[in-house]
């Protein structure tokens, strides 16, 4: 007769645990988080028969050893979670346990045979030996305790017995010592990666800092740019973004408005990086000297902003690469050099890099010691061009380094690309990301693209930065809504979104586009521009108002406590951007409309604030001013385009 | 200045490959299949830039070692899929893999040339070379095409040129021969695992073998009970499945209706395992032998019934386990052992076993020891009692170890309970499942527990085995609807679900119940029965009506190939089942009133079945033998509880 195989030694096993949330792509990558925040992590846990289960989310820092514990509760249907707070700038660890709970099994027991008047002796028994195997792994002051709960359970007197059963203090302490040796753990451990807190909250301010001067004639200098900076701090950004700041090409330069044939005079574009006088690692002459740009670091870090640098990899025909590693380029049949082009267009100004080159060890490398060229010269953040059109492997391969060398470098990814591939350059490292805000206008939109942000996956691992405008994206509503437009998607950019940014020239409303086009009519990409930043009409103010707000609430600090409410206008966005420390919620209202004034209806979620349905509300505009008090959830609002929004501290 | 580290010489890929599905908690559980079944995998697959992308869906017998390949199609948003067959009757392994389509990326270039009317010179050539190194790779006869091909591209003519880069063959063969270096691969292989067509296709008669007889003062013996053998496989099932067979306690026995104390001829319930003569691998003696018992395997299996025996791992207090392995059991801090309770409730005739007692390597080996033992008396099918109140653990490995013996074993999982634990034993390798189909009676009720089935992850791994009673359930509506109830739950299991099961007495209409439950009054579970097989009112015909048509037509053999159609009675249910070879569709419409008749106009989602808007629809109830001839997707129906039921075949 058959008898079959005795089952290995580590088959049994009592608890499953499944399904753990947040897993990016089976544990391949980090979720991210930054220093105060909480790390929600959820699984699927049971375990056969009636017994109950204890579920803990474990975590510790990478470079420790030890683990900490916090419990998980039952959502339902077998679904778990817990919460911990990341308190350092390393990465951690984390992980979910669960182990059946043989004491809470028991006392369950103990209550229904309480309850049907049956006999406990023999329960009163077995408690007391869990009592006293726990009290075995006990500490000193514990142990002792323990061991006098278990003669308690042993009494003769049923009534006691019972009572130390029941006792608060005996379950506390039984969760810590009873046996575990049958956990069930999620494996491996997953990993959160930890940034500085700027990768969560930034203002961005681009310039060109060659339009940085008082003349259109010729480059700004570095030097010259430093005037700008306490005017830009003092709008209140905190990270000032340049261009390319590199060396332009002569050959095949780009003319004004992008044209063919470039005059004698005409700059260039910036992303036509590489001439004579160096490459991705020197400085445009006509901006000064690497000194220079030091000092503009120096001088913009005194005044409370942070110099952002674009990196694109990509070669002007001028550049010293060109000469030195032919190889790293195309190579046409004839030995020439590929030039971008998408036919009919012709990119002659442009060689792409070969990522996968014959040499592509070297190539990279070399790209790698770009990145730590500028961070050596104070750089720590940089913002990437078009990333999708290089290897996802080399971008993972390279953030990895830099990290290895300083983990606070902020790499903000400008991939206008399919979501895909977007949320994977997020993935694989990543800090913040472009976003299609830009093109999100109506109300459906915005909600749709917020929530898919905001609640789903991606939250874990994608932080927008909300950009208004930028030199290669004028978008239609700006081209056509007047001042109105531009306040409205400030508000939005600036509150829907931690992280945002204008590109110069957004607060004068600036809006003369090529016709047809999202493209600047005179763009700076191709010349330098002269502004008077105090012209008439300006939105300066408001600028200024809102990144204060942004200082001064929390709730702006951060993307993912955002609650839309219901608003019975097609034209018009509310939402709760709730504290998470619980005490400073706003409430927003922006009308969507740029010429009329909208009103409508809201309904609060007076529950999401810890209110009840007949409680008041004192609200406190922090843009007009104005304070009102509303009762119950539904209210009266109305806006008109001078001042297109509320923000508005809620308070009972 | 740093200059950092060399990139690995694996470090570089283009293509990502993610989410690939069916993937079960990461790959630890196979998905499942039968013969003659499909497997279609879906994956993300993207890259870097503009360059066109080739995916497959690789496959193997884990017995081989050649991988054979499926080309994926793009679905849109980066998703793609792939489909191949199973061909036998063992497990396979697959894999996504996906690589730059070099070939297709520069016919694609060279297309958009040639529209701009721009010079090709330079791209014929370089795709000279493309064709020139996969004639490197190509066999003979296909190396000697290639080269030809390559001379073409470099031909003078332009014209000619061109017209051998866009033949048709020439992309084909380099689909399969251009370079795959840098192919992207999803790792590790996920497992499907196959069983045999029953597992998929199979309908269940439940009979207790000592109520076979005539007489309902004596059991009946295997020997009398193989007289029903003929009857039932008349009615067209195909598993006859058995409670317990096994020796039943004497101590604590049950009476009639589960009272506590037995009378001196109550024979007690057969889940009250082991006595005197006997625990799970003894037959009751009343019943007969072993040898009696393999006679009635090999005289079911004569007439095309296969016998499917119930598992249930408990003990009465005679088993010999408790004589033998006290340890095996919980015990009492007194020595004695533990009989089932749920307070106030007292099951003092059952003892649990102890899965994870000291010894417990010793009781799992036994416990399989049981499956191999009625194995080898010729048992393939086994309906398991209660398997979440055991470990998940013990299940995953005494499964796979009956299934290194003979992976033709069907398990049944009798689970009733959290959704999560029913699909946990279906993921770790239970064949078929219990489900809540008996409480499943509305048409939302239906219609979304279906969907849940047959649409979502669990129609890969969770195969329903819809039973319309069995000897713990009389549901309520069968209480209460009288014939027509019966007919309608009937139709629908065997139609819903390609495995489905009844309860002897079902045929007969019986409905007679503990007043106030969902509880047989004189269950056969404690007490021996005899019935009139023809009794007046019995639904014999539409059982066999209704068993036939699920052999005539493939459609009925499968259940993920389920659409439900719009009708507009909210007490009528309309649904295609679309045959799998696409030859004879069927609609099936039936009304859920067992007391008056409905009519309704039902919607045909006539593209489904490749008709046009416009086209006629001949359909053939084979139910009741009629013809209808509809014009478009709209159209009545009206069904009575005399037949409450279309079973359409759908010709134009």
């Amino acid at each position: 007769m058959s008898v079959g195989r005795q089952p290995a030694n580590d088959a049994l096993y009592r608890v499953v645990v499944e399904r753990v949330y947040p897993k990016l792509d089976g544990g391949r990558y980090p979720v991210k988080r930054t220093v105060g925040e909480q790390l929600t992590v959820q699984a699927d846990i049971f375990a056969d028969g009636h017994d109950a289960i204890q579920a803990v989310v474990r975590f510790r820092k990478v470079s420790d050893k030890d683990w900490w514990e916090v419990p998980m509760l039952l959502l339902g249907n077998d679904r778990w979670a817990g919460t911990f707070r990341i308190t350092e700038e390393v990465p951690y660890l984390y992980t979910v346990a669960a182990w059946i709970d043989r004491f809470g099994s028991w006392k369950h027991m103990l209550a229904k045979k309480l309850a049907a008047r049956q006999a406990l002796r023999s329960e009163l028994l077995e408690g007391a030996a869990l009592v006293e195997a726990a009290a075995l792994r006990a500490g000193q002051n514990e142990k002792d305790w323990l061991r006098v709960q278990a003669e308690k359970l042993q009494d003769n007197s049923e009534s006691e017995a019972v009572a130390a059963a029941l006792d608060d203090r005996l379950q506390e302490v039984m969760l810590r010592y009873q046996r575990r040796d049958d956990r069930s753990e999620a494996s491996p451990p997953l990993m959160v990666w930890v940034d500085r807190p700027r990768a969560r909250f930034s203002a961005w301010y681009e310039l060109f800092p060659r339009s940085a001067g008082t003349s259109a004639e010729r480059s700004a200098t570095f030097t010259e740019a430093e005037a700008r900076l306490a005017d830009i701090a003092g709008l209140g950004f905190d990270v000032i973004y340049l261009p390319p700041i590199h060396p332009i090409g002569q050959s095949n330069r780009k003319g004004k408005d992008n044209s063919l044939e470039a005059g004698p005079t005409d700059p260039g574009s910036p992303w036509a990086i590489g001439s004579n006088t160096g490459g991705h690692k020197a400085v445009h002459p006509e901006l000064g000297t690497l000194g220079a740009f030091r000092r503009f670091v120096a001088h913009a870090r005194e005044v409370g902003l942070e110099v952002a640098l674009d990196i694109a990899f990509q070669c002007s025909p001028d550049h010293p690469y060109v000469r030195e590693h032919p190889d790293w380029f195309y190579r046409r049949p004839d030995g020439s050099i590929h030039y971008a082009e998408n036919p009919p267009k012709k990119y002659q100004d442009i060689y792409p890099l070969n990522f996968e080159c014959e040499d592509w060890q070297a190539l990279w490398q070399e790209l790698l010691s770009v990145f730590l060229h500028w961070v050596e010269q104070g750089v720590r953040i940089f913002r990437v061009d078009n990333p999708h059109t290089k290897p996802f492997s080399f971008w993972e391969w390279v953030i990895r380094e830099v990290h290895a060398i300083d983990p606070g470098v902020i790499f903000l990814s400008e991939a206008f690309t399919r979501p895909k591939r977007m949320a994977n350059l997020a993935k694989l490292g990543f800090t913040q990301s472009y976003t299609y805000f830009t093109w999100r206008t109506t109300k459906q939109e915005l909600a749709e693209y917020l929530t898919e942000l905001t609640q789903g996956e991606q939250s874990e691992f994608f932080r927008p930065n909300f950009f208004t405008n930028t030199p290669d994206i004028l978008p239609l509503g700006l081209q056509t809504g007047g001042p109105g437009a531009f306040k409205i998607r400030l508000v939005l950019a600036a509150t829907l979104s931690s992280n945002y940014g204008i590109y110069s020239g957004f607060e004068l409303c600036e809006s003369e586009a090529v016709p047809g086009k999202e493209e600047y009519l005179h763009s700076e990409k191709y010349e330098i521009r002269s502004r008077n930043w105090r012209a008439p009409g300006n939105i300066r103010p408001l600028v200024s108002q809102v990144n204060a707000l942004r200082r001064e609430y929390r709730a702006l600090q951060y993307t993912n406590n955002l609650l839309f409410c219901d608003i019975d206008s097609t034209e018009m966005l509310a939402y709760l951007k709730l504290d998470p420390a619980n005490e400073r919620h706003l409430l927003i209202v922006v009308t969507l409309h740029p010429f009329q004034s909208r009103e409508a209806t809201i309904t609060v979620p007076l529950d999401r604030l810890g209110l009840r349905r007949h409680d008041s509300l004192n609200l406190w505009d922090r843009l007009s001013d104005q304070t009102f008090l509303w009762h119950g959830p539904h209210n009266y609002v109305r806006l008109d385009p001078m001042l297109p929004a509320h923000i508005m501290e809620v308070t009972r």
